[in-house]
């Protein structure tokens, strides 16, 4: 049994970052590093001491959790000037919440191994609420002495926490077909709601209609109001960015590709955002591609 | 107030006819119709009376229900020689069950209409079983005076009867959204299953962490262990046939062009419904399409 973690870094304070700051602030002394001054201070109001450099929030912590949003960020994070890299020490545990696909998380778990540096990879889902809450969705794919020393870490983030495989990387794959179906499934309620419009329907009893049978799904329930509340002024609320997305889609389909799997619905919905983000709606919640199919000023 | 319907005609005993007949035998006087003798036998040992053409099954009866496959059999149940329309007198009732599209709907109430029939566009959602028991979505199109005669019917078949509008037609556009959610849904939890497999992961484990979370949808649920199923010997019982998908995707792609909203994931699915016809797969359960992204033999 390793010992339990007293001492917790978390890099980058983003839509899932700082809710997950704040909720290992409750168990654990959380240092962070986040860039935008603003999150940072936000994270300080509620427990979590803040550092300049990710190397000056991984100094001396039992864990370091990486919250940044993509691979680069992430290369960034650990490896570069300042980087997590300069300070941690051989023994101690850096776990990948991000999601980054299968192959970035085996590179960085090459490069940290051979520092002696254990890896667990483990990329979350469920949304900043459920972040805030310690109910995330945990998928893991760690060895078991990497994954005994970041347990309690992980257990104070998730709800359920499934360890997919031994290897970093495991994680990144389950996540990724996570991925490919809440992907399909946004852009699905989107082409409902945008066709009952299209159709004359009254898009609110439509979607009141459709969640109640065979043709429901989590996100249909969850971003379907979103979405016609896009045609009634909208909000300007950020749940979940729509290039996060983009990223996520180009990750599966460069996975199913290699795998040669065909992934029809997975690519049409790939190229989906891709026209969402080219309308510039990127940094927009990933609700508002519904306007891409049938635009709110019609 | 048109006064209870006491008799009730039938007309097509398929997945969704027969199991309706019986659960409307519980509380009327069913006569129906079918041509495969099998399934007749089977309708006629569970309180049905069995009629040798739909003229004869829909003579006397209060409300006609109509619960063919498509707008060919229902155009020649209702038309052709022998048809509903021999023996129906104005002021009864034909409910259209089946997915037809809203405009073959709308032509059929108008040449009825023209005879005095009243016409409910009445589509269905839930299967077999739910079938069986009364606990149908069903998506109404009607006038009110068509409505208030159906209603007994209607309400003995249904739980949830939404009514869309008052023209035939408009139940069929609900109906079509709803098949473009489902056929979509469906074709990504294919992809789902047939990645996880493609990558090595073990597709049960896969569906159980996919359902608990983000990704989930009804039919990842209802469908994903019987595509899962289809890789381990799998079984030759059809909840749904997969051609019915064929069928339903055109409609829905047909509505939306005309409506001039893009359905990008829809049309892929659609394609993917396709290919597994062509691959020999219409009459199989639609869970069965899994098998054309990650054969089984594989």
């Amino acid at each position: 049994m390793s010992r339990d973690p007293q001492r917790v870094a978390v890099i980058g304070l983003g839509a899932m970052g700082l809710p997950m700051a704040t909720r290992l602030a409750e168990a654990f002394a959380v240092t962070a590093y986040e860039p935008v001054d603003e999150r940072a201070k936000q994270a300080a109001g509620q427990g979590v001491t803040t550092a300049g450099t990710p190397a000056e929030a991984a100094l001396g912590a039992d864990v370091v959790v990486l919250a940044v949003r993509d691979q680069a960020q992430l290369e960034a994070a650990v490896f570069g000037p300042g980087g997590v890299d300069e300070t941690i020490v051989a023994g101690r545990v850096v776990v990948v919440t991000s999601t980054i696909g299968p192959d970035a998380a085996r590179e960085v778990a090459t490069r940290l191994d051979q520092r002696g540096v254990l890896v667990v990879d483990a990329p979350v889902s469920g949304g900043p609420v459920r972040a805030g809450s310690g109910d995330l969705l945990v998928v893991v794919g760690a060895a078991p002495e990497a994954l005994a020393a970041a347990r309690p870490v992980l257990d104070h983030l998730g709800s359920t926490v499934t360890v997919v495989g031994p290897n970093p990387g495991d994680g990144q794959v389950l996540k990724a077909i996570n991925q490919l179906l809440a992907g399909v499934h946004i852009a699905a309620a989107a082409e409902a709601i945008a066709l009952a419009r299209g159709v004359g329907l009254d898009p609110r009893t439509a979607l009141a209609a459709l969640t109640a049978g065979a043709a429901s799904s989590f996100m249909l329930g969850d971003r379907g109001p979103r979405m016609v509340e896009a045609y009634e002024g909208g909000t300007d609320e950020i749940k979940s960015r729509l290039d996060i997305f983009v990223k996520d889609m180009d990750i599966v389909t460069s996975m199913a590709a290699r795998a040669h799997v065909p992934i029809p619905l997975g690519v049409a919905a790939q190229q989906l955002y891709l026209v969402a983000e080219r309308a510039g709606l990127g940094a927009s919640d990933d609700s508002t591609v519904v306007t891409v199919l049938s635009p709110a000023g019609e």
